[in-house]
């Protein structure tokens, strides 16, 4: 992410923030696996739209850094608790919490970590309005576990409809970078119209991510390595790719599909074999086209706020994101 | 607990209003789980203490039911983990959610529901401090995550001190039994030394109401059918009894237990040897007289409150919890 310099001062703000977040010594399997994942560290990218929200909205970013850091917080325990569900043995080159401790304790450090968000929301300055801060950031976390249900769900499923992948995506992804902007707003005391907008400018982004990542999945290795890695395809994923070929095939097709996505992970001929349908169909077109239009969107709103640095780097941000490869 | 008549018209208001509590239809494999749980009914104990709260501060009880209901459903998010965390297949005779399903879904039906739990407050009346609420709600979760990680770091331990038992008792059962009469209290707009009053209350009870379960899992049969139960014993758990007998028992004594808790279950013989540990250092005797000591400055403690229906309530409530024999 070296390209992302300009949001360096902003990354540094949130790393030193979530360093001096001072949890307990013990019980040390309770806050030990905290530690651990807020350490390995991410890329920091939803407390800082939070930071950029407050700033967009002319308010001194540093007012929204609980808020960043409660959206940090909530995203870290999903990565704990989704990576029990999901069987994912590593992240980020690390092993996964369940791995490195075991299930009940990434289980329980989850759930204390889920805590240690909401607890985050009391270190507001008091003229913050707590409860629509509250309610907002509650809002989205029952939305990105509504998202990660339909998730699990679509695994046993064949017949994923394109509105029923964006609804997931929608819980699973744009949830907390819609609220992230938007507890930003909220912490600069805009107005609910300006806090709306930020929430549009969040959706749109984390649409526009999910679906671009669905695509590169197929199309990033194939243009740097000349290989594809599709590995969404060997697991069977639902991902956009996979949804709107199922809609578009043949019934025969689709019967194939079925027998093959039921047989999971898939073979490298089958692999091969719904690429050729991904490319016959021309998803990765549809793909492509749809998530220029959600950043586009998303650019678009961030225009009707005053000028600003932080209005820039947010747009810096987003063309960043539209023009990844990775 | 027909005994518990004068608590009937309280209990009635929380099952009806957790009946009517709106949860989604889909995604099902969310929300499927959690009715299960609401509609497997306990006793609703913790609701009803923020019923009490609030009318023993003057106060129509209604006013604390988004509190209440917020206290239940937090306290049944931590029964769907728990038993994951404990390996337990049944809870008050149906399956846990995590046999009835699988462990993907109860963790995140979990989640969901302790995402109900917080959106409840917002329920709560626009002239109560929302924030104090939420303080004292949050507060009590995390020390409920300590309490249940203490209690499974137990399990790996022998050296368990008293002081260290107190700890977790404090979080895995009093926390939210303080809490939820604290809450009541804030819905009724009370005074900070009242809802101080009210927490020590909750605190009292939930210690006796513990150290009374870790007494009666080895004098509840005994009195009744002759015959001791002793499931902790078999399961080798650091109850009230135990955490007392290693302290007073002698160093080949202490050998002989450490050896035999490590080998859990523990069979016959064993766990007859350990009762007889308990007849040795009188540790039932202690564990009576400091449920009783528990229990009475509770009961000293609601003395301080205004004459009502609800102090009168609140007094028979722990009336009948002392004198329980199962």
């Amino acid at each position: 992410m070296n390209r992302l310099n300009f949001l360096k001062s902003y990354a540094s703000l949130i790393e030193s923030e979530l360093q001096s977040i001072d949890l307990p010594d013990t019980p040390s399997s309770l806050y030990e696996p905290q530690r651990y994942i807020l350490n390995n560290s991410g890329k920091r990218i939803r407390p800082i739209l939070s930071l950029l929200g407050c700033g967009l909205c002319g308010v001194s970013i540093e007012k929204a850094t609980p808020a960043g850091l409660a959206v940090e917080l909530l995203h870290n325990f999903t990565l704990i608790h989704d990576d029990i569900m999901d069987q994912a043995e590593s992240r980020r080159g690390s092993e996964s919490v369940h791995i490195k401790w075991d299930i009940s304790t990434a289980i329980l450090s989850g759930d204390s970590m889920f805590v240690q968000a909401f607890l985050q929301l009391h270190n507001l300055h008091d003229d913050i309005d707590f409860k629509w801060m509250h309610r907002v950031f509650t809002d989205s976390i029952n939305q990105v576990c509504e998202g990660q249900a339909l998730d699990m769900e679509f695994e046993g499923r064949i017949d994923v409809r394109v509105d029923e992948y964006l609804r997931m995506i929608s819980g699973k992804t744009s949830a907390l970078t819609s609220a992230a902007l938007q507890m930003g707003g909220i912490a600069a005391g805009a107005s609910a119209e300006k806090v709306n907008m930020l929430g549009r400018i969040g959706h749109s982004m984390g649409i526009a991510f999910q679906i671009q990542d669905d695509m590169l999945d197929v199309t990033a290795d194939a243009e740097k390595f000349g290989k594809r890695s599709s590995g969404d395809i060997y697991e069977g994923k639902k991902t956009f790719l996979m949804v709107h070929t199922l809609e578009r095939c043949t019934n025969q097709e689709k019967k194939w599909l079925q027998n093959v996505l039921e047989n999971r992970p898939l073979n490298d001929d089958d692999v091969k074999s719904v690429e050729a349908l991904f490319d016959k169909y021309g998803v990765i077109k549809t793909a492509k086209e749809q998530m220029l239009e959600y950043y586009n969107e998303a650019e678009n709103t961030v225009e009707t706020f005053d000028e600003s640095k932080y209005k820039a780097d947010l747009k810096d941000f987003i063309k960043f994101l539209k023009n990844r490869d990775y």
